[in-house]
């Protein structure tokens, strides 16, 4: 039995913000974190929540991201916005830049923010929902140590790498939110797995030949299996070149691991665009995402991607969201 | 036994521009589209080369486009060119849409190009091919009527809706080109299947109900399976709003189809985004692309998407191409 206790939002954004700076962030670098981590949890995303605080909490100590970081914005072209994270969080870098893009994607109907020198940006859906309530499309790409397999290869050369795109609706919510890796499954869940010594489905990771294998150790040591095959590893490799060949920022090939203290910063990127929809469409725009999402609503049991989070995060500001007491009980542990 | 014939890429673009005009296009439109068809052929696409040309003519004739269109180019943004294709063939609206894009994206670092009331695009990587060779990124979406349904769903709401990225490498061909619809199969399969009798694997195809079946019939009349679940169908919404909501053009659910006579024009759309990697990322990119391309290339058996076209790309500039007799005597049969 997992034992949980409710937390209001601005509660959880306190609680991280604190440990965070206890740990030697500093608080520049802190509440973009802290806000996203509260907004994650409202999210019910809750493994990328506050379950994260601790991780981060221990990077910043061992030097995988430099808490004191200050991240340089640079305007190389009217509508690109580029930003070197210096080895700092993601979250701090993507909020100095989207201070740049979004004036800039209004003017120019198009900009776009490079981010290299960076670190694993949490929940890519949470900063693409963001452009979408300023009334943007976002499009969010952000790569990840290798992990998956070219076709008719067995070495990892891409990561997980997953893309958002929000769509802005009508009521300052995005109307579409999609935010998916390119593998069949999350690797957390391989990891999980491995660690409770349970065997996984076939499909959901390879061995370092390339065949199918239900043992989690062998898959961890191979590679995650890319959804519907070669396409997702097409979908991956998009990623790849947006979030690394276009920013500048390590290859997922030759970035040091996001989980435990070893090799230092990896130095992943971020790329994000943002499109002004009445600059493309004209007042068409509403109507027709309007009509798109509607067309999915009305077909008894179909959802679009995003909907359950759109639920979770409506009721998570009136009501608060349940948080597990051994998480808290780590976060504490920073504090004192 | 399919009997062959071998013509020179010049040879299929003058046969293909004097069909279309032939069927009443007007020599403006026909040519960017003839010189789309000796380009397809050279990739190795036979499927949407000169096989194509007596279906674009009984759609000029029938009114499914017009071939007299005058396409209207506009700039609402200094980074957006938008074009109204006023129901002609997609081509000639790319080709002066890019006449715009390019400039455009080198001097503003990214510019995008939204096109309404247009067709099939053929190939869609064939246009993003074209941006990588100025040194640009290229990334396309197209959408098409609907045939693929929602998680939970059964009705079809998107189409098989391709995207593309074409990454310029160091001699003028693309490094990495990947051009693939949010589909398992592509839907002329499961029509070929049709026309020959033959049953289907599963999970190509779902019946009207969303269950599986392998028969092409029924498939046909329900929906195309998305690759990999959930996730092809995250592929198609990205595509269907980038290329229907951002473009104001017809939704999937709303357009006639691309095959047979009736319905009258799909009003379908297409959208570019046009990156100069140098404003995004500085000397790094083609450092960067060209390690992800080698770490692929060097295992053995790996691949690429778009290696095979490449190849059969340079071949068929010295060689010429191998085409089907049967579909030269029917182009030959519009030109007497």
């Amino acid at each position: 039995m997992v034992e949980m206790q409710i937390l209001t939002l601005a509660e959880i954004e306190d609680l991280s913000f604190r440990a965070l700076v206890a740990a030697g962030t500093s608080e520049d670098n802190a509440r973009p974190l802290a806000v996203a981590t509260a907004a994650t949890e409202a999210d019910g995303v809750a493994s990328h929540g506050l379950a994260y605080i601790p991780i981060y909490c221990e990077h910043v100590q061992c030097g995988k991201v430099d808490g004191q970081a200050k991240p340089v914005v640079t305007r190389p072209r009217p509508s690109v916005v580029a930003v070197d994270a210096a080895t700092g969080f993601a979250h701090s870098a993507i909020d100095l830049g989207f201070e740049a893009l979004i004036p800039a994607a209004r003017e120019q109907g198009v900009a776009v923010l490079s981010i290299r020198n960076s670190y694993n940006c949490g929940v890519l859906g949470y900063h693409t929902y963001r452009l979408a309530q300023q009334g943007l499309l976002g499009i969010g790409f952000t790569n990840a140590p290798a992990s998956i397999a070219p076709s008719g290869g067995a070495k990892p050369v891409v990561g997980t790498n997953p893309f958002s795109i929000a769509a802005p609706g009508v009521d300052g919510q995005p109307a579409i939110l999609i935010d998916q890796s390119a593998s069949t499954i999350a690797k957390s869940e391989v990891m999980k797995h491995a660690r409770e010594g349970k065997a996984i489905p076939v499909g959901w990771a390879l061995d370092a030949g390339g065949n199918p294998t239900t043992d989690p150790n062998v898959g961890l040591k191979g590679s995650m299996a890319p959804s519907g095959g070669y396409k997702g590893v097409g979908v991956a490799l998009l990623t790849e070149i947006m979030a690394a060949a276009m920013t500048g920022a390590t290859l997922g090939i030759d970035a040091s691991p996001f989980s435990g203290t070893a090799g230092g910063p990896p130095k992943t990127g971020q790329f994000f665009i943002a499109i002004d929809p009445a600059a493309t469409a004209g007042d068409a725009y509403l109507t027709s995402i309007v009509a798109l999402a509607q067309s999915i609503h009305q077909q008894e049991g179909a959802h679009l991607p995003g909907d359950g989070r759109r639920n979770k995060r409506l009721s998570a500001q009136e009501k608060g969201v349940a948080v597990n007491k051994a998480t808290l009980a780590r976060i504490e542990a920073i504090l004192s």
